[in-house]
C-alpha cells in the first residue's frame, strides 16, 4: 500500500511515521507513506494556497489549483490513478469497515485540507470523503493520521499476531470487555477471581459475557447488528436479567469508573 | 486550561503542540500542555509498563501502578484534583459538545493508554471515558491529539475571529455548505453565479439552503435535532421538493464529487 498525504504541514507526520505499527509496516515494506507539501504546487511567488471566499464571510478558503496539481503529480509519479480520499467533517464516518476497505487499495491519496473551508471543486478529485467524527479540527492532518493508523492494521502482516486485528474492538460488533494484569490486588482493587482460576472455558465465557454487558450498558444499539452466536444470545439474556435485578455491580466490575 | 497528557510516547505530541492553533493558544498563555511519560512512574529496573493478561489471551495489558502514580503526581503538581479523561474505544463519543465541555475545565488529564488493553482498574481514575470514533487505533495518542485540538478551539480567545467556532460545522447542527474562492473558473468548473453577484441577502439564503441540502443528502438524521428557524424550514421544504424533482444537480453543485 502506498499512501500520499497532501498537506500544508508535511512535518506533522514524522512522529506518527516513526512510531509503533506505522513504523514497523514501513520497515517491512508493507506500506510506503509520503507526505506531499501542497504549497509546493502553488504558482505565485508568495506560494499562496488560500484566498478569500466568494460571497464574503470569515475565514480563508483553500484554493483549487495547488491541490489539483498535487494530485496530477501523484498520478504521474505512480503511473496510474490512485484512490483519492478527502478528509472533511461532511464525509462518511470512518469505521473499522471503511478502514479495512482503504487498506485493500494499492494506492491512496489522503487530502488533508483545512477543515474551515476548501474550494468546493476540490471535492471533484475525491473518490471518497471521510470524517473521523462529529467535531471540528484545525486541519485534516490529525484526521489523515487517524485514517492511516486505523487502516494500516488491516494490511496482512502488519500486526504481529495475525489475529490481533480480528480480536480488536468492533471486529465482531461488540465492545471489548475488561482486561486485567498483575498485581492481583492494587490499592484494594482486586482482579475478579474467575481470571485466576485457570479454567479456560469459564474464563472465555466470563469475558464474552462482560463484553456483552459492556456493550449493553454503553452502546446497546451495537447489539442489534452484532454477530452473536446462540451461546452469546443466552449470555445476553442472563446479562439483561442481572442488570434488571441490579446484581451486576459487585459481579461485573465492568463499569467501576470513578470509584477510586 | 492546563492539559497533562499521560502517554508512553511523549515525543509524539511535539508537532501538534508546535502547529497552528494549539501553538498559538500556548503562546497566548490560554493553554498549557504537558506530556507526561508514564514509563517514568514504573518501579522496576526495566521500567515495565505492561504485563500478560490474567486468564490468558494475546497482547499485553497496561499495568495499573504507573498510571495511578502518574495521576497522583499530576494531583500533587496541581495541588488539586484534575478532570481525568481516559481515551478508549468504549468511551462516549467525542462530539463538538463534549469538546466544549472539556474546554471549560481548568485542569484536564488525558490518559492515552494502549488501545489493545489496559488494566480495568485504570478506569477507576477516569471521570469520563472518550472515544473519537468506532475504529481501533494503535494507541490513545492520536485520540488525545484529536481531543486536544477539538477542545482548544472552544477556549475564548483561541480562534482569531471570536465567532469562528460558532460558524464551524455542527455548531448549529447542520453540515457546512459549499465554499468557493478564486479563480471563478478552473478546469471548466465554475463558481455558482450567485456568489459573484454581491447580493448579500441572496448569498446568505443560497448558502443556508445548500447547507440544508448537504445535510439532507448526507446526514438526514441531523436535521431532526438541528436548530432551524422558520426560514430554514421553508428552505428545507424547497430543497426536499427540488430533490424529489431531480432539479438539484445543475443547481446545487453541492455534491459534484468524482465528476472531474
Amino acid at each position: 500500500m502506498q499512501v500520499y498525504i497532501l498537506t500544508l504541514f508535511p512535518g506533522m507526520f514524522s512522529p506518527v511515521m516513526n512510531t509503533s505499527i506505522v513504523k514497523r509496516a514501513q520497515e517491512q515494506g508493507l506500506v510506503r507513506i509520503r507526505p506531499v507539501d501542497i504549497r509546493g504546487f502553488a504558482k505565485d511567488a508568495h506560494k499562496t494556497v488560500d484566498d478569500y471566499p466568494y460571497g464574503g464571510g470569515p475565514g480563508m478558503v483553500m484554493k483549487p489549483e495547488p491541490v489539483f496539481e498535487a494530485v496530477d503529480w501523484v498520478k504521474q509519479d505512480l503511473g496510474r490513478q490512485p484512490f483519492v480520499v478527502l478528509l472533511t467533517p461532511q464525509g462518511q464516518k470512518l469505521t473499522a469497515a471503511v478502514a479495512k476497505q482503504l487498506a485493500e487499495k494499492p494506492d491512496v491519496v489522503l487530502i488533508a485540507g483545512h477543515y474551515e473551508g476548501f474550494d468546493e471543486r476540490i471535492r471533484c478529485l475525491a473518490h471518497m470523503e471521510v470524517s473521523i467524527g462529529d467535531y471540528v479540527l484545525t486541519g485534516g492532518e490529525l484526521a489523515a493520521m487517524v485514517v492511516l493508523d486505523a487502516s494500516i492494521r488491516f494490511i496482512p502482516g502488519v500486526l504481529g499476531d495475525q489475529d490481533s486485528a480480528l480480536q480488536d474492538s468492533f471486529s465482531d460488533g461488540l465492545l471489548e470487555g475488561p482486561q486485567y494484569t498483575r498485581p492481583a490486588e492494587y490499592r484494594r482493587l482486586k482482579v475478579p477471581d474467575i481470571l485466576l482460576t485457570g479454567r479456560h472455558e469459564d474464563i472465555y465465557r466470563w469475558r464474552r459475557k462482560e463484553a456483552i454487558r459492556r456493550t449493553l450498558r454503553r452502546r446497546p444499539e451495537l447489539l442489534r447488528v452484532a454477530r452473536l452466536t446462540f451461546e452469546d444470545r443466552c449470555l445476553l439474556e442472563q446479562v439483561i436479567n442481572e442488570e434488571k435485578a441490579g446484581e451486576s455491580c459487585s459481579e461485573a466490575r465492568g463499569d467501576i469508573r470513578g470509584h477510586y
